[in-house]
């Protein structure tokens, strides 16, 4: 990379400092939390679903559980409303350099996408290629649509080159995501 | 009560008999599924958020949880969309006859409803009497409203009755609560 200012790659530098041992979800979560300070967009990850078997009630109020389960999520991480939108997303990250496995989306979160979209919600995915350091979001239209032509187990870089939006990483929020969307419903 | 036609009665107790031991979560539940399958909103109940603290991996793809807590939640229980529209709200039942108790109803579930309309969303709660057989439907507009000018702890079934939309209960959906929606969008 060329970096003609010098400057460019400074606030590079700095953005990866303060990314340092960040996901993907703490990114979104801050991103989020400073979204609804804001008072721009109302939007949570849903807690992961977890099948408890086992209860001690420590007293009337407390209880521990003491043995419970991970259960498979039946919609999307991520929702809420933006500029009076409902708003769905997934948010994945690979390490993969080239492309993006498809097995990170489950058949069921697919359906709810298809579901969301048909009936008005704005959906999309937020993939994050760890080690390219590059964060898109690419439309549940455009995700659907590669599903429905393209037979293939992975979705490639390229192709979120070509039709998803590179995410701007900033200090705060980190991600700004919803600029894309407030881009995306201005021209529609 | 009167049932000058006999079948009303018999109606009456249909429903009754096929709620036994059904929770107000139950009923909704099976709203929203119905609501699904055919396609007319899609609405879940977010998981219980749960802070786990210790988990045993039995193999690479399970693990047990041995230990973990309840947290409270901060948002509602219940979103998702219909007719384009985001919909967010909380449910809860009361063996109260007369009164719903406030203390139900977290302080950072009223300030995310205040949130969620302030930006254009479908905000409610749904209230159940169990014991009174009764199950309303109070917007949210109703809601804080109340909260604003009365500075009481609960809200009278009297107040429920002249505010809110008593839902009606069938077999399938078990809960219709939908339709009331669907008349306050066409109204507004």
């Amino acid at each position: 990379m060329n970096y003609p200012l010098g400057i460019k790659k400074e606030k590079h530098q700095l953005i990866n400092y303060s990314h340092r041992g960040m996901t993907l979800e703490d990114d979104i979560n801050e991103s989020n939390l400073y979204y609804r300070e804001h008072d721009i967009a109302y939007i949570y990850k849903k807690p992961t679903p977890i099948k408890v078997t086992k209860v001690h009630f420590n007293n009337q109020k407390q209880a521990t559980i003491k043995e419970a389960f991970f259960l498979e999520p039946s919609t999307t991480d991520y929702n809420g409303i933006y500029q009076g939108k409902y708003i769905d997303f997934e948010a994945k990250e690979t390490k993969n350099k080239t492309s993006f496995p498809l097995a990170n989306i489950h058949p069921h979160q697919i359906k709810h996408l298809e579901n969301i979209t048909r009936h008005g919600g704005i959906g999309f995915l937020i993939v994050r290629f760890s080690l390219n350091n590059l964060t898109f979001l690419l439309t549940a239209e455009d995700f659907l649509n590669y599903i429905k032509k393209e037979k293939r187990k992975s979705i490639s870089l390229t192709y979120f080159q070509e039709k998803g939006y590179l995410i701007e990483e900033a200090l705060s929020p980190r991600l700004k995501y919803l600029d894309i969307i407030k881009r995306i419903l201005e021209v529609s």
